[in-house]
C-alpha cells in the first residue's frame, strides 16, 4: 500500500514529519511512504536515509495554517496538501495524512478527493479522551456546522463501521450528543435524528450528555460540528485550567513542592489521559479515499501513529465498507 | 419588599429551605420572606422561630423533580411553585425563588408569571465558574433549545443589564459562544446573531470559544440553550473526572496520602472554584417579575444567598430596566 504524507503541514513541519515518515518506512516494509513537499526543503532532514519504500513527491507550494481554506485549496494547486489529495483521487496513493490547516484539509477532502456517492457531508472524527483511556470516536467535529438529521444518521453509520474495522469493536455503541438522556429531549435536530438512529442498523444506545463523555457512555458519539466543537474545547479548556491551578498549588512552597515530587508520576498519567492528541489522527469520513488529519502539533511519533492507523484502516477495507453501507441504503 | 420562596422544591426541601428562609428573615428586617408550601410540613422545621417578617402561605400540592413540566404546572394549580408564581404575577410578592424542577420553574415563569412584552423567549442565566472566581453569566442555559438570532440579541441585552444592575459592572463585556474567534465563524444562528450583536447598545467583544470560558473572556456569554447545556455539562463532567482521578492518585499509598494532607487546603479551593453552585441562583430573564432558580442541591446557605441576590436585583430595579430597554427597541 502507498501512503502520501503532507510533509509541509503542521507546527513541526517538515522536520518532525520527515522523521516520523522515516521511522514508519523502516517499521513497515510492505508500505510505501510518499513524502509530499518541497524537495529541497525535505532532503536536508532525510540525511541520506532513503529506504527503498520512502519516496519524495515534489510540490512547490504549501498552505499556511491561517489561510482561508477554500481559496487556498483552489489557488494552490501545487501545494503539498492538494497534491497529496490528487494522488488519492488518482489512485497513486491509498491514503493521505496531513497535520496542516484543518479547514483546508476538509476542503481538499471535499473538492480534490471527492465525496463517496450518497454522502452529503463528510465528517471529521477525532477520538475524545475518556477516563479509562479507551477513547470515544466523535463526529462531526467541525466540518459541518449546520447538520441535518440525515447527516447525523450517516455519521452514525460511518463511525460505527470505523470503530469495528479499525478498532475491532464488534458492536460499537452509538450515542447522540444531547441535553438529557430521555428520548424527547433536545432541539429540533436531535429529536429528528433520534428517530432516524432508532431505525438504523447500528447499536444505538440513545442520548448521551456531555458530562458522560469522559465516562465513555458510548463508543461513537454523533453530533453536529458546532456542538462537537463546543464540547471538545470545553473539555480541553477545563482540563487545562484544572491542571494549571494544580501546578500553581504545587509550587506554592517547599512543602507543596515535596508533595508534587511524590505525586509526579500519577499527575503525568492524568495529563496524558486528558490529552486527546494521544489518541492518533482523525479520519475525515465520507470522502472517497482515506484522509487522516493529524493534530497541528504532531511530532514524529504522532506521524508514525497516523501511518499505523492508516494501515489498519486500509487493511480493514474501511472505505469499501462505508460505500457498501451507504449505497445499500 | 416581599420574596416568595418555594419551600417544597429541591433535594433538601423543606428542612434546608426553611432554615435558609429563617436566616434571611433574621438578617434583612426590611424584607418579608413568604414560605410557600404545606403548612403542616413546614411548621415542624420552624420550631416556633417566626420572626415578624417571616410568613407561611399554604399550598396543598408540590411538583416533583421528575414530573413533566408543562403538565405539572397546568394541573397542580395549588402547588408551592405555581402559587409562588401567582403571587409574583398578582404583585403579592416582588420575587420568587425555587430550587425545584427546573423545567417546571421555566414553565411557571412563562405561563404563570408571564413574559415581558416584546420578549419572545425568556432565558435561564446561571453563573459559570471562571479561574479567577469572578464567574461569567451565561444565557440561555436550557430554556430555549431552538433559538433564533433575535432571541440571542435579547439575551445579550438582558444579561448586560443584569450584570450592571446586580453585579455593578459598568460596561459588561458580552461574548457570543462560537467555534472560533473570527467574525465569519460558526453556524447560521451565530453568524446572524453576530451581526445583530455588533449593532446593539452593548459592549460586544465578539466570539468566545468554549475553552476560554474559564479564563473569563467576557462577563456575559450568549448562546442557545442547546449549546449552553453542552458547554456547562462538559465543564462539570471534566472537572469532576479530573478531581476524581486526582483523589485516586492521592489515596494510592502512605506517601501519596502524605502529599494529599499537605495539599488539602489548596485542593479544597480548587474544588470550590469549579463548583458553579457557589455562584448563587440563576435568574430567569425575560419574565415579568423576578424569578430565581436555586440549584437542586441548595442548602440553607444557598437559599440565603439567593435572597441576597433577589434583594440586590429588586433594589437595582432590574425588571424595570429590562422593560425600558426592550420596549425602547
Amino acid at each position: 500500500m502507498r501512503i502520501a504524507i503532507d510533509a509541509m503541514g503542521g507546527d513541526h513541519a517538515p522536520a518532525e514529519i520527515v522523521k516520523g515518515a522515516v521511522q514508519a518506512a523502516a517499521e513497515w516494509k510492505d508500505t510505501v511512504i510518499v513524502l509530499v513537499g518541497h524537495r529541497e526543503r525535505l532532503e536536508p532532514h532525510l540525511d541520506g536515509q532513503m529506504d527503498a519504500n520512502l519516496e519524495i513527491r515534489h510540490a512547490s507550494e504549501q498552505i499556511g495554517p491561517d489561510e482561508e481554506p477554500v481559496r487556498a485549496v483552489r489557488r494552490k494547486k501545487d501545494s503539498s496538501m492538494v497534491v497529496a489529495g490528487k494522488m488519492v483521487r488518482e489512485g497513486e496513493a491509498d491514503a493521505m495524512i496531513s497535520a496542516g490547516n484543518t479547514g483546508a484539509l476538509m476542503t481538499t477532502g471535499l473538492l480534490v478527493v471527492g465525496r463517496i456517492e450518497g454522502i452529503e457531508r463528510p465528517g471529521l472524527a477525532p477520538m475524545l479522551p475518556t477516563a479509562d483511556n479507551q477513547g470515544m470516536l466523535a463526529l462531526d467535529l467541525g466540518a459541518n456546522m449546520d447538520a441535518k438529521p440525515e447527516h447525523l444518521l450517516q455519521y452514525a453509520l460511518m463511525g460505527s463501521i470505523y470503530r469495528s474495522s479499525v478498532h475491532g469493536i464488534a458492536k460499537p455503541r452509538v450515542g447522540l450528543l444531547n441535553v438529557g438522556t430521555e428520548a424527547a429531549k433536545g432541539n429540533e435536530l436531535t429529536k429528528a435524528a433520534y428517530e432516524l438512529l432508532e431505525q438504523a442498523p447500528i447499536h444505538f444506545v440513545g442520548n448521551v450528555e456531555s458530562r458522560d463523555v469522559l465516562q465513555r457512555a458510548c463508543d461513537v458519539l454523533v453530533c453536529d460540528g458546532f456542538a462537537g466543537n463546543i464540547l471538545l474545547k470545553a473539555m480541553e479548556g477545563t482540563a487545562s485550567m484544572v491542571m494549571g491551578a494544580l501546578k500553581e498549588e504545587f509550587t506554592r512552597n517547599w512543602r507543596t513542592k515535596l508533595a508534587a515530587a511524590i505525586m509526579m508520576p500519577g499527575l503525568r498519567g492524568l495529563r496524558a489521559k486528558m490529552d486527546y492528541k494521544e489518541h492518533g489522527g482523525a479520519p475525515l469520513l465520507g470522502v472517497n479515499g482515506l484522509v487522516i488529519k493529524g493534530h497541528g502539533s504532531s511530532d514524529a511519533r504522532a506521524v508514525k501513529n497516523a501511518v499505523r492507523q492508516a494501515r489498519i484502516a486500509l487493511q480493514g477495507q474501511l472505505i469499501r465498507s462505508i460505500k457498501a453501507e451507504i449505497s445499500g441504503k
